[in-house]
């Protein structure tokens, strides 16, 4: 079976999150450590923001967990600007050991599955995850200038300003990292770059159902499943995906795009962005998970690993989906 | 210290390059699995024939270690390319596990050094890396369009037209991963992006003197010391940074931009490209040491964390170099 059982122990130490204005509006705003007052963080372009709300994220997760960058055996993390730019120039002052990833949005489960084996078979005690993204370097990156104000499609999402940091570690803590499944490449052959939930739905059923086979859990064994970032669209789809297998999804599943922002917020399907799924899982999964509320929880990473240039040359969309399973310690 | 020493046991199961012309008409040329006789590689674009060999070459690693797909516990691999798509759409259709990376030209020996670390903490037992690059497609998102002839500067690097497959395994072979170190980012405030060995030479530097350091090992006590690719430029910087601490790294150390093309090639400073180290580690560092002509190598892994976006903003270019050491077994 391809699911990892850690054997050896690894806990979720300590966390923060920095994001955006909009963010800071939403249901998780006051559980995030620092919001910045607009898009730019005082900086002069929005780039240059990003690469700041990455330092200021895991500078406070290190100082939550009393530790100092040279405590951290080595960072792992990524974000959507060509080349991971944000990260890079985040971690560029650090000297901790940097390994950067490239998930798409999937990039936090991906950061916490790789640390977590990093820290469970004994390469690094301590081992530091990060994810962010930007709404506007997003947005002219992937799609238009924003002030040429084109119009977005409703099943468009929402790229999230924010920018989440764990720190993983071997010592004891309330919250332990018990499994995790790597998922392969799927695409079902969607080639519409705004309707990206539709792309990715296929690759989180494939991962939680391949879990659910390998591991014999239900559903039903958590208290929360969350995928992060189908939105509504591809929320859907994953309901209906598991509904052809007499599996009922819906009292424990959730999406992350979907609880990120008040409905009123004008994001369209759902927010998105590497920074939305790691705002949440630090903004309400691991707060949840410290104080006993829930005891179980499935954190499903999901990314659409496609590009501007694929999709010009009239590729389809590939998704990938990795879960990491967070425990409370009893 | 962060020298890692893998207790478990990590061995080199296979490898394979798929190399373009011109990398297949220089000195390893005929060390190269499969060299495709143009750019295009019979696809319609230069991303889509980087996509393809990057299939062809892990496809060939696997062949060649007598495994299928899913045999594999997970793929690891990185690319050059925005979202690195020529590594997802290269295992799109695979169904193995998979990790996407960003190490810019570190990619191979951020891959090897992530790839031991899963199997000897015992969390895979095989374990398929993968870097890639394509002249052609690297030239127009990074600089200019091809048929505009722009002017290249002496210091400027070739593009490798490569990808390296290496199969890692707990079981026994004649090479064996043994050490491996993460590096830290360096910026020594280089801002001519047309002279990448300079930036990334203090972080080579900073890197193997830390590892040497750590270890207690001289230069002497390795067969080769390969750093890739810091080209003319940035090697002789290296080799001027440990004159100045008394070591002479001149007996035992080269730079894969060196040792891809012959010197009548026309290169510039020397190639570079994630696909430049992995074609060199497969073309003639893991056949060396498979036939025990080498006992100890240190693969050292450079990457320039730049992208034309924070070059146009202004900033210096930040490198990274990631250590893996290579063994002969007895």
């Amino acid at each position: 079976m391809s699911t990892v059982e850690f054997k050896n122990p690894v806990y979720v130490r300590s966390w923060a999150v920095c994001a955006g204005k909009k963010e800071g509006e939403g249901p998780l705003g006051d559980r995030f450590d620092v919001v910045c007052p607009d898009g730019r963080c005082g900086e002069k372009s929005w780039e240059k923001a990003e690469m700041k709300m990455v330092t200021t994220a895991w500078k406070t997760a290190l100082q939550k967990a009393g530790m100092s960058p040279g405590d951290v055996g080595c960072a792992l993390g990524g974000d959507l600007l060509n080349q991971c730019v944000s990260t890079s120039f985040g971690f560029r002052d650090s000297h901790i050991p940097f390994l950067g990833l490239y998930g798409a949005c999937s990039t936090m489960a991906e950061g916490l599955l790789l640390g977590s084996s990093l820290v469970a078979g004994g390469i690094q005690d301590h081992v530091l995850c990060t994810a962010s993204s930007h709404f506007c370097s997003a947005e002219r990156q992937y799609r238009y200038p924003l002030a040429y104000g084109g119009q977005r499609p409703p099943t468009a999402q929402w790229t999230a300003t924010a920018c989440g940091a764990v720190v993983l570690s071997s010592g004891k803590s309330g919250i332990r990292v018990t499994r995790a499944k790597i998922g392969s490449i799927y695409d079902p052959g969607v080639t519409d770059a705004s309707n990206m939930g539709a792309a990715m739905a296929q690759s989180a059923y494939e991962t939680l159902s391949a879990y659910f086979r390998e591991t014999g859990d239900a559903p039903a064994d958590y208290d929360l499943i969350v995928t992060g970032d189908l939105a509504s669209v591809g929320k859907q789809l994953v309901v209906d995906l598991f509904d052809a297998d007499g599996v009922d999804m819906r009292p424990v599943y959730d999406d992350c795009g979907l609880m990120l922002f008040h409905s009123g917020q004008d994001v369209h399907a759902g927010a998105s962005g590497c920074g939305c799924s790691a705002a949440v899982l630090g903004g309400y999964l691991l707060p949840a998970l410290d104080k006993k509320l829930f005891r179980r929880v499935l954190f499903c990473g999901t990314g659409a690993l496609l590009s501007p240039l694929t999709t010009s040359q009239g590729e389809s969309i590939p998704g990938i989906c990795h879960l990491v399973c967070l425990e409370a310690e009893a």
